[in-house]
């Protein structure tokens, strides 16, 4: 889309929106409103409750100096506008997740996650310690933006399979929704990818039009009673292994905000890293459990080879970034696997070969 | 120490703290000063630091309004009176580990982290997801002052020994410094456990009163020299498998704050319990490196058998704390049995078989 017609049609939404009675922006007694755009539909476990909640706490803690009006996905703009309404000036803020927004650079695919990829801790150690922040501040200069993570979904499940999958040859044209990245490394495997929204997944899987489905992991999945159309529930996501969500602020609004709102406005986006992630942690074991007890689901892993051959695959998406043309594309890659090997030392040296032996030793 | 000598103590050391020109609490134009003693070295690596950037934060997103003075492990009260300091009303505030003050409760070593216990992800959903921040107030509720999480090391490293270990009955009498709950695993194993401060035990492994140490890991561990003393560095720490920091506030004076304030002090513990972690995640490695490649350090893992010894015991420990007549105790160990079971069903369905793989199968 153009940025004249999106500045219509985002016209067209917004002023709908307001007759319907939205709250205009406002300065009263020294206090602001801004807009928070979403992606997310209104009450989403994880992501949707987490954009609004983050809206609420940084109202809360400004005082109310800095009150966030939350728009769930459509309500001033369609989900996938959300970055562009930021850029023109629609909203102040959008929260979603970066890799939503390819089409303006694959370089931003980094800072949501990409196949085998970072995990939960890994990625926020790349973004605050290792370069990875600065680089994305670069990216996102371009637009007039600034990203701060603001969630991550821990690594995700792999998908709904109506078919048990014993090798990577059972893969050849299954009919599976999976986007973006992931969806590359799936069509590398042998699968016939497609993606579709959210709500179109279900009907999709019930008349055979899709063989498989990913969407995120059983707190969601749940909701959208996909087991009651594919039985067969595969963990892990390869491809998914680390979910983060961004805040998106207009940065030239973001830096004329008194140091005091700027601070609330980063501090708690970070500390909505920590929540979201822990909600997941929380609530996805518990839906897992509804699952498989009350529902028949059979929880199975990836067999070996499929993991492996997701492994190659994952790393020729990944390399052709690092060989693209675009230098700052070149350069995040670059980034991202210099923090990857070095991180991963210690998640395999340690994290790991400790939860192996509590999986294997320790029995309450 | 009983509370008169305590008091008369804390007053000998305040005096002569505030005598040296440190700042008294002030109320000036509406702002205040909290005092924040802490269990840390000054410039301890993740630690000393995350305390300093704790205050800060504060101060920052408040504006002022809450400025917050930090006192480093000594400079006002000995870093095993910060709990004391704040309960009589000598600091607002202190950090530390929830685990220093088990002689109050046992109880308490839970909010920390126990042997064979939670990781920073798991621990953070107990607290916040699964009953856990409930129960931590009502242990403190008792002396009168409420806790946040403020930090968390990850999987810290085992120790360092002098000589290699190939079986559980290599560690039949080895003097090794390891504190608290993981001290009594480690003395079921056939160590001989002693505690002693960090100061001291780079000599003691030198002049061979110790055969081993462990202490946090290697951005911590290399400050303090012990690879020119000991060449076997053992990894993981199964006993400190993700240790917590902890924020303590006076509760009263705490709820005395303006909503916002109390908010913001609250907001900036959990987004420093992210920081945290990521400083060790992207620090830990850097300084292992420097370990092996500058330093010919050996990385080892423990043999299989001390892993699973190391978990026998550790349920032990653990269980002894089910079983105790202090109704509080009990509940807590059992709250975190529960809230684990639940945890690690995600962390073994989900995390651990994606690392497993990846490991095995992705090589930039």
């Amino acid at each position: 889309m153009d940025r004249r017609s999106f500045m219509k049609s985002a016209s067209v939404v917004g002023v709908g929106a307001a007759a319907g009675g939205l709250a205009a922006p406002a300065v009263a007694q020294g206090n602001m409103t801004w807009r928070m755009v979403t992606t997310w539909p209104k009450n989403f476990p994880g992501l949707g409750v987490g954009a609004q909640r983050l809206g609420d706490r940084i109202t809360a803690a400004s005082g109310g100096r800095l009150t966030v009006q939350v728009y769930s996905a459509g309500e001033l703009v369609p989900p996938l506008q959300s970055l562009d309404a930021v850029i023109d000036g629609t909203a102040e803020m959008s929260h979603g997740a970066a890799y939503y927004w390819q089409n303006k650079t694959p370089a931003l695919s980094f800072f949501t996650g990409v196949p085998y990829g970072m995990t939960t801790p890994e990625l926020t150690a790349w973004i605050r310690y290792m370069g990875g922040q600065e680089i994305w501040d670069e990216i996102y200069d371009q637009f007039g933006v600034q990203g701060f993570l603001s969630g991550n979904t821990g690594t995700q499940a792999g998908g709904w399979f109506k078919n048990e999958l014993t090798s990577v040859d059972d893969l050849q044209g299954v009919r599976f929704r999976t986007p973006g990245l992931g969806g590359r490394v799936w069509e590398k495997l042998g699968a016939t990818v497609t993606n579709m929204a959210a709500g179109e997944i279900f009907q999709a899987l019930q008349s055979g039009t899709l063989d498989a489905a990913e969407f995120v992991g059983p707190y969601n999945d749940l909701a959208l009673g996909f087991h009651q159309v594919a039985k067969n529930y595969y963990m892990p996501s390869f491809v998914e292994s680390g979910l983060a969500t961004e805040l998106v602020v207009d940065k030239a609004k973001y830096q004329e905000l008194p140091d005091d709102l700027q601070a609330i406005v980063k501090d708690i986006c970070q500390a909505e890293y920590d929540q979201v992630a822990a909600d997941f942690y929380a609530n996805d074991p518990r839906a897992l459990r509804t699952l498989v007890n009350d529902h028949g689901v059979n929880v199975r892993q990836f067999p070996d080879d499929i993991m492996e051959a997701g492994a190659k695959a994952s790393q020729e998406v990944v390399e052709e970034l690092r060989s693209s043309d675009d230098p700052l594309v070149k350069k995040t890659t670059e980034s991202f696997i210099e923090a990857l090997n070095l991180v991963r030392e210690r998640t395999e040296m340690v994290d790991l070969p400790y939860q192996v032996a509590r999986q294997k030793y320790l029995k309450y």
